[in-house]
């Protein structure tokens, strides 16, 4: 079986995105830090987000209503106008931080552009993957850019459907198991694990029980041998 | 010529979306009465939303955050816990209020489909905009759901070039002069015309001095009979 066709993650895959939300969380806990152990407020944070991510999706914009409705919380109501400030900077600087791509990722795509179809697939803010896919300066490597506000198997069957292209013969590249890989081989593609030190709390998940569509690889580096062994 | 393709927006055209903010702000302007007068504390909000549009774009998660920042700038810094509360619930409140259908939309759907390839055509954010339609019922109208972070000329011709559908022989309708019928006309649309009678600070425009290819309809229901005229 031939891969005609790749999809690729962005954040966590092709560029730093949950380091800075992890750096982002590190200020929150600081700020807050009279009002709780960082675990227990860790925790608080979680539970805001994950209450509110049926109406505020992904991205920084819902994370930075998220911290200020915990600090709210964890504060009785009593949260310091600079701190709240604070929160809305550190909000900001998660929709602006500079992208750089990560080791390897520039090469790899240029020597797979012309070779397969490049999907970049992603979720989140839809302004601010935009943006940040232009300031990563990656654009012109892809076919396609599907900005989604979920990674399940209708959503990948529905992309690459649109695109005609066969499941089978597609593969689909990232750092998240649950949102990349799993949903990924339910839709009948190929999925590739390329762990990124960092996991959000909600993209946690084991790896699949039947592996002969998957892979777990190092770099995105090693993505293009990958490819020649399957062909 | 006959019109073959109707791009439809969604907010204000479909369904009642500014109202909303509108009665939002109201609130906004209520629970902070103690520190400015109506017209003042509308204006730095408008002024504070336009800053961040940038960065946050159109939706009601950007709002939410427009809302706080305003609040910590009119009281100094002092904005009490409840009042923050109540600025986050009336952000969620814009996320799930319930989606009617305005008069005549449903029928006028009905009537077109199958006689023309219908495309939504909306901004906002991605997740909420997918779940207000979905809230509407009235999904299965259309061809094609296109959600985007900008209405301009240039998304335009890339959408109706997307779908293999000539710009000259399509229309757009909506209730923003600025964002639904100006940059269709340049995209070399037609565009129709539907006023709400509340028009968002940043949807304000002129109408176009070229009116060749321009209509302005009291509702929905005259559709039908625009584009007979037009055949």
């Amino acid at each position: 079986m031939t891969i005609t066709a790749i999809g690729f993650d962005a954040d966590d895959t092709l560029w730093h995105n949950e380091s800075m939300f992890h750096m982002t969380q590190q200020e929150f806990l600081d700020l807050l830090k009279d009002h709780g152990d960082p675990a227990e407020m860790t925790a608080r944070l979680n539970a805001v987000e994950r209450r509110n991510h049926k109406l505020y999706g992904y991205g920084a914009k819902g994370f930075t209503l998220s911290m200020i409705e915990t600090a709210l919380d964890l504060t009785h109501g009593e949260v310091p106008g600079a701190t709240l400030e604070r929160l809305l900077a550190l909000g900001r600087a998660l929709l602006e931080y500079p992208i750089e791509p990560l080791d390897g990722v520039t090469e790899t795509l240029a020597a797979l552009k012309g070779q397969h179809r490049l999907l970049l697939i992603t979720k989140g803010d839809l302004l601010n993957q935009e943006q940040k896919l232009a300031r990563s300066g990656l654009g012109d490597y892809f076919d396609a850019i599907e900005i989604v506000s979920e990674k399940d198997a209708v959503t990948y069957r529905r992309i690459f459907a649109r695109h005609a292209l066969p499941t089978e013969s597609a593969v689909m590249i990232g750092n998240s198991l649950k949102s990349d890989v799993l949903p990924a081989l339910e839709a009948g593609l190929w999925g590739i694990h390329i762990p990124y030190p960092l996991t959000a709390a909600h993209e946690v998940a084991e790896p699949p029980q039947d592996a002969s569509r998957y892979a777990k690889l190092e770099t995105i580096a090693e993505v293009p041998l990958w490819l020649q062994r399957h062909a």
